[in-house]
Formats: structure tokens, C-alpha cells, sequence
């Protein structure tokens, strides 16, 4: 391990969140507020930055490394996010705020909050501007304004970016960077323009973007997006989330005219079809309650795009919803969204590998001595790829069957335990019975918070940064080591 | 397709049911009821048997041959075996009755009946002795008593018997399978011997054997096992069930003194652990309710026998225990007995396989140019063997999503939908709420018990038959044969 690197790293990125908090401390003053709890922090991370950062000898960073790297920054990030909250008072149980906090990095949106609408001004700010930091990734962020790591940045940005499969858009890493925060911030800007034209306060209308654009959840209202009770809004936002939710490569691909990758992309159109099927079979579901198409239609769209997307608005209580509907949204908490989006889940990707694999293998099982070419967006897939794809899998279902055997001891409902694993480590927000859209985390025991922001990093990280945190042989000096860049 | 040669050995085996109706037969004549449910039956299958069966010109099974003649079977013997019950009356609406012999032959064991006590002594037995003909397989049986298929039969047992991977015992395969039927015979004469000894009537002692070694679960009382209130019952049942989930090819090493093949079984000892495991979480979890070590243990022992063996006898009803005693007893249902066994669920080889194949993927991520061997019970497991337990974790999950969604239609609560398929899917009886230990499948809809039916037939024949049978390219004729024996 490259000790030195790795608190390099991390040095920069507290310095990173430390500069990022001068924002909430802008709308403390702007709202008459105390800006003390972020001042405090920003003292905090700088002195922490200051502490881990020496100049490393040498900056080779392997696989395991970035590893190391990405999950202690996400950690730390978390635990002096946690800080403005707990002075402010705002969130006074330092639990709690790490709780809130990892949500809001993670894009989760859960929340131990019962009630929003009281906390400071500019803690609501910093609450869901983690929404719009965490969804793009620190690390990528730190890589675009930080030239540091270049050569040795893919194992971070590959540790931090959502997907089976991550390419760099351009040669050079921060360049990559640059473009997808370039393209991150101005759809952002675009939908805070649309929903202040809608009438929306631009306070409100900052929130609501940022907790779209990183796909996280968190409103600034108790009644989330439904206190609006405007079509108008449902559709900017549903709309936004869907798009927040779409591969960022496909963007760029846009901007530089190659829109024939961008239509025959496999994963976009799975993507748009489950969320056609879903909307269609959830609208005739619930037509009974609603009572007309249009209603149907407006409140289906809204809470697919939201659930897929795993973003966590709602403007409906799906708890109430009959099973069918349920059962659709809770099949769309595990898939997620696209690959390389803001969104949590499992990502469409891998599920049309595994669907085209499955289906290849057992035509194979018909035709032995058949060759069944499988290809997912245009190129062969390698078997390599398929078993990481399967490895993801598996351990997810033993990560997530074992939390929902750890949170039972709870004691509560079996829907509730099982909604909470799935809503917390799919990062979306709502689950459902005592965790669905009006209710929220707080009734957890603080070892369940605890495990619960696990299943959200691990969610957020896909498994493998969080988990191999935990082996011995990543803290085990003098190991083999093998320059793999 | 050698059509010929499917009708040949379909016909075989409706013969084969039709003389194991001579049992029921037996008993109807014994207790003074009609044997003519049975007779009309058996009329039936010798005919329709007869149908069938030409001498066919070549006797070659291909690969895909294998499933269709599985799954035919399977389903011509579940419409025939539930001839009697609508004869008699036990059970007078045909759909019902299907559910029911699929049940038994599949040894699940969900039942659609409100109370049993009423049915036929002839029909009881019959539904009970299902279990113990499907539990082994009729494949099995067929080539244990017919010489027919030598040379030709490895595709047949593959498809019928469960588990990643099925060996010959011995060179010949009909001498393998009459090694595996003798050793169950004798297992459930012994089961039965011990039952009566322990004052069971030798009727009920029968009816509840055949459950355990088919790790079925229909019982003779409405209680289930429950209603004899034995402790000694429940350790003979319950130690049976467990043997019963064991692998038969153990029990063949025992006999051949093979001993160290047997205590260095790696599934065995999983499974064995796995059971421990869940025995005392459970005990310790219900001890609030039942006041005393013992009974706690005794009750969390007999249920983790039922359920991880996939029998499903109850003698407490679990969906009033705690939510953690039923978040392991639902994991319990997906992981199944051993591979080999007559149990049903995913398996334990399933299970240590994917473990010790994730594990080794990830030491590789940490270590990329690090060796990491996976074996499992001695052998190296082979990227092939790896592959295909991954294709049948992904399209278990996708038959079990897509099954959960289309029962959801029925408007039940969410736990029962969930479980209903869960406990279909992995042959297991009862789930939780209203299909749990005390209910039933009789409010479902006809279409929901067919496609439950169609699940059950699903987990027996570990998917692809069934699902194959679906291809339309099994049924093409003149498609490129490749000859593969």
C-alpha cells in the first residue's frame, strides 16, 4: 500500500469538502443564519487535510489502492459532513447526522428526519447539496479541478463511477472529469431555471435540482415533491431524474455528434422500455384510485422515474398502492438506472448482460457444439467481463440477504426490514410500511444506522471498495506488490 | 428431436405410474373404500401408454431430448396422477387437483385442501405416496427397473436429479439407480419402523415417511406433525427430514466404506453448519416464547429441519414468531439440502461454490496477477462448472421476479405473494401469512395455481427442462443434430 499517496489523495479531498462548504456558509449569511457550525467544519477538514498531507515519494496508486483510497474518502467525507449538523443543531445525535449525512453523499435520501421544514436554511442547503457532490463522485470531482493523479487516476475513477465498465471519454483523465461535471452542471442549471419559470421559489428549486441531478431524495418540504401538487412540476422533475439517470457518456456522444451511439445504445433502450412497461402497468393498476388517465399516468410517471432512477421523491404514498404496483416498484428499487449515471441499483447494464447471457447459455445447453456469440453494445463480451458481472451479483445477494438478517433483530415487520436493506443499499430513499415515502429511518437502533450506511456506501461504491476495506491483506505492509496502472 | 424414442420412454412411464396406482389400490380395498378412482386411472394410463409407445428405429438422446422427456413426463404424470381426486371427490375441481399431484410430486407439499382429515384413506395415501415417487424421481425409478435406456440414460438422470453436478456411482447407470432407490427404501422402512415404535399408527407412520424421505410435507392431520404434540415424533421426523437432505452418494461411500469421502464432504459440513446455526438463532430467538431451553430448541430444531430440507412439516406455526426467527427461516427456504438429495431450494453445493468462487474473484481484484485455485470437495471447479451455477442463480431469480409480479395481480398482501412463490419455487409447502404453516393455496385464482404449479415443476427439475420446453427450437424438426451421448 502507498500510504503516502493515499493520505495525498485524501488531504485533497477534505480540502475539497472544505471549500465546498463555503456555499452553505454563503446561504447562512444570506438567510441571517449562525455560518459557525461550517466555519467550524471547514477549520476541522483543513486541519485534518493538513495533518495527512505530505508529499509522496512516489505516486503509483494500484487497484487496491484505489480502493483504500475511495472508500476511506467517502468515510471521512461523511463524518465531517456530519459536523455543521450537530453544532447547528439541527441534527443533534452525532449518529443521526452521519446517518443523514452518508445518505445525502450517497444519493440515498433516506432520512431519520420525522419533520424538514424546520431545520436552518443553509443545513438544508449543505443537506442536499451532498446529493448533487456525491452523485457525479468526489473523487471525480477532486480529478477535475486537482491535476494530480493523472496516469494512475482510472483505478479511482473506476473504484468510484457506477457500471460494469467505465472507458475514459478523452486520453486524459481530468479532462474526462471535466467534461462530465461540465455536462452535470448544466442540466442542473437547466432545471433550476425550468422549475423557478414553474413558479418555484429558487431556494426550493436549488434543492429539488440538486437532489434530482445526484439522484439522491432529499426535499426541502415534508411532503417531498407531492406539497407542490403541480403537474408542472411532476413532469420537470420526472423528466430531469429520468436524464440524471442515462449513462453521462452518452451526453458527451450528443455534444460530439455521434448520435448513432447514442441510439443504438442496448442499456438506454432497456432502460426507456422498463420505464414505459412500468409506467403503463402501474397507471392501470392504480387507475381505480385516481380515477382518470391522466392522473394515473401523471403519478405512475412520477414515482417510476423517481424509484428507478432510485432518486426517492415522491408525490404519491405508494405504501398504499396495491400489491402489484408495490411489487413493480419494489422490482425497479434492485434494477436501477443506467451505468455511468448519477443513479444507484443494480444498473440496467448488468442486467441485459445477464439476460443475453443467460439466454446464449441455455441455447447452448439445446446446441451443445453451437457457437452463441453474446455482444452488448456493439462489442463481444468477454467471459472475464460476464463473471465480474456475475461476482457483483452474488456478493450483493449475500450483502444484502445478510443486513436484512441483521436489521430483523429489530423486531419490526418483515416489509419493513426487507424495504429498508433495499431502499438503503440501492440508494433511494423510501421503502415501504415504516420506511415508505411519508415514513422515514428514525425508529432504527443505532447499530441498524450504522449497518444501514454501510449497505448505502456499499450501494453508492458497488460493493467492492467497502468490502475489501475489511480485508487483511489490503493493511498488510511489505505484500506483493504488483504495479498493474 | 427422436420423437419416437420421447413417446417410447413416456410410455414407459405412464406404465410405471399406472403400477404404482396398485398401491393406492391395495389400500382403498383395505379400508372398504372404491378402488374405482384409481382403476379408471390406471385404464387410463395403460392406454394412453399405449398411444404412445412404437419401437423406436434408433434409440440416441440428445442433450435436449433429455429435457423434454423430463419435463413431459413430469407434467403427463402430475394430469394423470390427479385423475382420483376429482373421481372421488377428495378433491373434485380438475385445476385443484393438478396443484395438488404437482405438489405431491414435486414434493412441496402447498396444498390447496382446508382440512385433510376428511379426504379418502386411498386418496390420502396416494397424495402422500407422490412425495415419495417424485422425491427420488420417476426417471430414476424407471431406469432402476427397466432396462432401456443404457448408454443413453445420462441425460435423462442430469435432467431429473438436482444439484450443479450428477455423478455415476457405479459404470452402469441402471445399477446406479437401483443403488440410490435401495438406499432410500431401506431409509424409509427404517423411518416408518421407528414411527410405529413410538406408537404411531402404522397408516399415519407411512403417510408422514413418505413425506420426510421425499421431503414433501403433505400430512395425514390437519395439525401437520404438530397434532401428535411428540417430542420423540419430532426428533424421528425431524433427524429423518435432515438425512433425507443429505447426499445420496454419501450414503453410497458409507456402504462402500469409503468414510474419509464422506467427513471431508465440504457441502455436508456447510449444511450441517448452516443448520446448526440457524437452530440455535432461533432457539435463542423464541426461548421468550416457549419459557424453556429445551422446548425452544426442540421447536426451532424441528422447523429448521422442515424448512431447510424443503419437507415443510410444521409443528408450531412460525409466522407468529419473531421477525428475525422468519428472516432465517425464509433464507433457509432459498438455500435448500444438498445437491443429490431428494430436497429441493438452490442447494448447498449452489451456495459454497458461488462463495468460494466470490471470494476468489475478489482476492484476484486486490491481487490481480496473484493464482487463486477455487476447488470444491476435492476437485478444481472448472470456469465451465462456475458458469453454470451463475446461469442458474440469474434465471432462478429472473422465474422467481417474474412469477412474484404475476401473482402480485391477485391484490394479497405483499409477504404472501412473495412467499407463496418462494415456498413454490423451492418445493417447500407453507411460506408465511396466509399461506403459512396453519394456511393454505386455496383462495388463489386458477390461473395463479397453474402458474404456481408451473413453479413447482420449475424448482423440481432445477428450471431448464421446464423452461426449454419453452424453445422453440426444441421442437423444430430437421434442426442440425449433433449427436453429443
Amino acid at each position: 500500500m502507498n500510504y503516502q499517496m493515499i493520505g495525498f489523495v485524501i488531504s485533497r479531498i477534505l480540502w475539497t469538502e472544505a471549500a465546498l462548504m463555503l456555499l452553505p456558509v454563503l446561504v447562512a449569511l444570506l438567510y441571517g443564519e449562525s455560518a459557525i457550525p461550517f466555519l467550524a467544519s471547514i477549520a476541522a477538514l483543513a486541519l485534518t487535510g493538513l495533518a495527512l498531507c505530505r508529499r509522496p515519494r512516489q505516486t503509483a496508486l494500484y487497484a487496491r489502492d484505489g480502493f483504500a483510497v475511495v472508500a476511506l474518502a467517502w468515510v471521512g467525507m461523511s463524518l465531517f459532513g456530519a459536523i455543521p449538523f450537530v453544532i447547528s443543531g439541527d441534527i443533534p445525535h452525532f449518529i443521526n447526522a452521519f446517518f443523514e449525512t452518508v445518505s445525502g453523499f450517497t444519493t440515498t435520501g433516506a432520512t431519520i428526519l420525522t419533520e424538514v421544514e424546520s431545520l436552518t436554511r443553509s443545513g438544508l442547503f449543505w443537506r442536499s447539496f451532498t446529493h448533487w457532490v456525491g452523485g457525479m463522485g468526489v473523487l471525480v470531482f477532486v480529478m477535475a479541478v486537482l491535476p494530480m493523479t493523472d496516469g494512475h487516476g482510472m483505478h479511482l475513477l473506476r473504484a468510484e463511477m457506477p457500471g460494469p465498465s467505465v472507458g475514459k471519454l478523452v486520453s486524459r483523465m481530468s479532462d474526462t472529469a471535466k467534461i462530465l461535471y461540465g455536462i452535470y452542471l448544466v442540466m442542473t442549471l437547466v432545471e433550476i431555471v425550468l422549475l423557478v419559470l414553474g413558479g418555484m421559489p429558487l431556494f426550493d428549486a436549488c434543492i429539488h435540482s440538486f437532489g434530482s441531478a445526484g439522484t439522491g431524495g432529499f426535499s426541502s418540504r415534508n411532503l417531498s415533491v407531492g406539497a407542490y401538487d403541480s403537474a408542472y412540476f411532476d413532469v420537470v422533475i420526472g423528466v430531469f431524474m429520468l436524464l440524471f439517470g442515462v449513462n453521462f457518456n452518452l451526453y458527451y456522444f450528443l455534444l460530439i455528434r455521434r448520435f448513432k451511439e447514442v441510439f443504438q445504445s442496448e442499456e438506454l433502450r432497456a432502460y426507456l422500455l422498463i420505464v414505459a412497461a412500468a409506467v403503463v402497468g402501474i397507471a392501470w393498476n392504480i387507475y381505480h384510485i385516481y380515477g382518470s388517465v391522466a392522473a394515473s399516468l401523471r403519478y405512475a410517471f412520477f414515482q417510476v422515474s423517481t424509484i428507478v432512477t432510485t432518486t426517492g421523491y415522491a408525490t404519491a404514498d405508494f405504501n398504499l398502492w396495491p400489491a402489484f404496483s408495490k411489487t413493480i416498484l419494489v422490482i425497479l428499487m434492485f434494477m436501477g438506472a443506467c451505468a455511468g449515471s448519477t443513479g444507484g441499483g443494480i444498473k440496467v447494464a448488468r442486467f441485459v448482460i445477464l439476460a443475453k447471457t443467460s439466454w446464449g447459455d441455455m441455447k447452448k445447453m439445446l446446441h451443445p457444439n453451437a457457437v452463441v456469440p453474446i455482444r452488448f453494445e456493439g462489442k463481444p463480451l468477454t467471459d472475464r467481463q460476464v463473471r465480474s458481472v456475475h461476482l457483483f451479483l452474488t456478493v450483493y445477494l449475500i450483502i444484502f440477504t445478510v443486513s436484512v438478517l441483521l436489521l430483523s433483530l429489530e423486531q419490526l415487520d418483515l416489509i419493513t426490514t426487507f424495504t429498508a436493506v433495499v431502499s438503503c443499499i440501492n440508494n433511494i430513499g423510501p421503502g415501504l410500511e415504516l420506511v415508505g415515502p411519508m415514513g422515514n429511518f428514525s425508529q432504527f437502533s443505532w447499530a441498524s444506522k450504522i449497518l444501514l450506511s454501510f449497505d448505502m456506501l456499499v450501494g453508492r461504491l458497488e460493493i467492492f471498495p467497502m468490502l475489501l476495506l475489511f480485508a487483511p491483506s489490503i493493511w498488510k505492509r511489505g505484500s506483493i506488490r504488483r504495479h498493474i496502472s
